[in-house]
């Protein structure tokens, strides 16, 4: 694997991105040290992959596994509306891993924070005889005072959703359904050789999922607008779904919510319901789900940049989640999302 | 385990210690918020410990795998000179634990923190199919522009140690070489039965070497007090064993180092061989390793509080470092600790 530690700790600092005039001491001593802008508060998360869990090495190139477990991070810093700017990766690796997944793991971390702008300043790695699992620190700012939370929700406001939902989880499904030589680092190639020579049947946005999927892009700069304009009054990201995360964002504002199904952003299956599902309770679109109050509803911009922004229904009195169809019907929408407790998974 | 993850969520509120008036929102949302005070740095270091690599359950009650999971991450905020102050705990758990598992677990954890003015701010939680492993990332603080480097030893400075060497080690060796009932959570209620009637030969010093393996105390009030005053100019923590550490701050200063056996606190054992090798080569005493400059060393006391500062050797500009016995003769001191390597374990 690797010789020494050193050699180790010399690979990584050549890989790691540097410029980040705050930090003062990367990898290689005891402790990282950085410093946080006066003025701002410092949010700290972290999120663990674990292989059969949150990927699999049939579905997921490491240059996706590392995207990933950084992405999932990010997001959460992307909820509060803070800029992430530090991470730590502790590594438990698989002694059945080859170097080259190792290369091509923080190749994938790396180039995601590389686009953040966020730096590697330390870690841990160890070889383990179980399967491979990765756990990242991100650190972020936010001016002080600005940071949006889950448990400030209140009644007659407006629930936003940004991008599209549902996409992850169809990626999911394309890839788990195609024949082994097209996962995931194959699918570049595949592609090139025109949807008519594909064996089996998908949709005209296969490719756009599974990247969706393999790639997801963290909405960082869109929470930082929504928060540092005071635009939204409370967020979550959607790790584990749209039913899931918003009945937390609900319980933890002691409020209820109402989405109308027909503006759920979903994707385009021939049947409608299944898309609906997808939308409903498809996890890992790492999109930002807020509630904006009515009398700031027209500074919202329809779109961020190029992410538009989804008013999908409002939040109530009432403390449960709803879903309000066309015939004026009301349904409960439970938790369905990706189900943390049947495999006691809990983020917190 | 846990009905859903609001139980769980509000299990741990209930447990971790608050009081700390900088942390603006722990538990429970997207990230924790927490403030940087004016003039500090911030510190950030991530340690894992990983079933049958850190700890047995053979060898080590619940209690003591969650405080040695923190005692490594505080030491090396301690080898910093830094105050800890929030620590986030990941915690993938093999199926086969049991909920008594982890509330004990949580418990070593917690009265550490506590002990520490250390709070539990946030996490994540699985269930693995493998080995239970634990993931701690500790932030704390430091006055700008003191933290203490390994990279700044110079020759000619004095090399101390603080405490005990090889105790730990001892401490690891006699669980392991003791009959299954007296392992870990037992030791208390065999001790009050009387060394007499222990059926094993042990050393006087045994149930003090097997509390310091057990239950590792950081030394961050020494090290806060060695970097405020200025009083050492490089730090390191010794986790890995003397001889390891020491190598990694001299590689690290671009120097070499000079240590006298005989001023080495070393456990008493009636083979001062054996005496000898623990306290060069075992791990996990989570003692300090610091550098002081020659004209500075009057201000430094020969214990601060109840711990001895031992005065081990001096710093070189050959790049190696060696053993200078009591008749002159030298001898290289290699890295012999706790190999990292092979078991492809890194702390970075």
């Amino acid at each position: 694997m690797f010789r020494d530690e050193s050699e180790f700790v010399r690979w990584l600092q050549a890989r790691a991105p540097r410029g980040n005039s705050h930090l003062k001491l990367g990898i290689g001593d005891d402790a990282a040290l950085v410093e946080v802008r006066r003025g701002h508060e410092l949010i700290l998360t972290t999120d663990m992959s674990i292989e059969e869990v949150h990927f699999s090495p049939r579905l997921h190139s490491p240059r996706s596994v590392g995207h990933r477990a950084l992405a999932r991070s990010l997001s959460d810093i992307a909820a509060m509306g803070g800029t992430p700017r530090y991470a730590l990766v502790s590594l438990a690796l698989s002694r059945s891993a080859k170097r080259a997944w190792v290369n091509a793991f923080y190749e994938g971390l790396l180039a995601l924070a590389q686009a953040f702008k966020v730096s590697l300043i330390g870690g841990d790695t160890a070889a383990v005889s179980g399967s491979t699992l990765i756990d990242v620190l991100v650190a972020g700012e936010i001016l002080r005072g600005r940071a949006l939370r889950r448990s400030s929700a209140r009644p007659g406001e407006l629930l936003y959703v940004s991008g599209r939902l549902g996409w992850s989880a169809l990626g999911l499904r394309l890839l788990e359904s195609q024949p082994r030589e097209r996962a995931s680092g194959k699918l570049a190639r595949v592609r090139t050789q025109g949807a008519s020579r594909m064996p089996w049947a998908e949709p005209a946005c296969a490719p756009e999922a599974i990247q969706a999927h393999l790639y997801p892009q963290p909405q960082c700069a869109l929470g930082r607008y929504l928060a540092v304009r005071r635009l939204a009054t409370a967020m979550i990201d959607l790790s584990d779904g749209l039913s899931t995360d918003l009945n937390r964002l609900c319980e933890a504002s002691g409020v209820g919510a109402r989405v109308w199904p027909e503006r759920l952003p979903q994707p385009y299956l021939e049947d409608p319901h299944d898309s609906l599902q997808l939308a409903l309770h498809g996890g890992e679109d790492y999109q930002l789900l807020f509630t904006v109050d009515p009398r700031q509803a027209s500074r919202l911009p329809a779109r961020f940049r190029r992410i538009p922004l989804h008013h999908i229904g409002e939040i109530t009195r009432a403390k449960k989640v709803v879903l309000r169809q066309a015939t004026g019907r009301e349904k409960t929408l439970r938790p369905q999302g990706y189900d943390h407790f049947r495999r006691f998974k809990v983020s917190w």
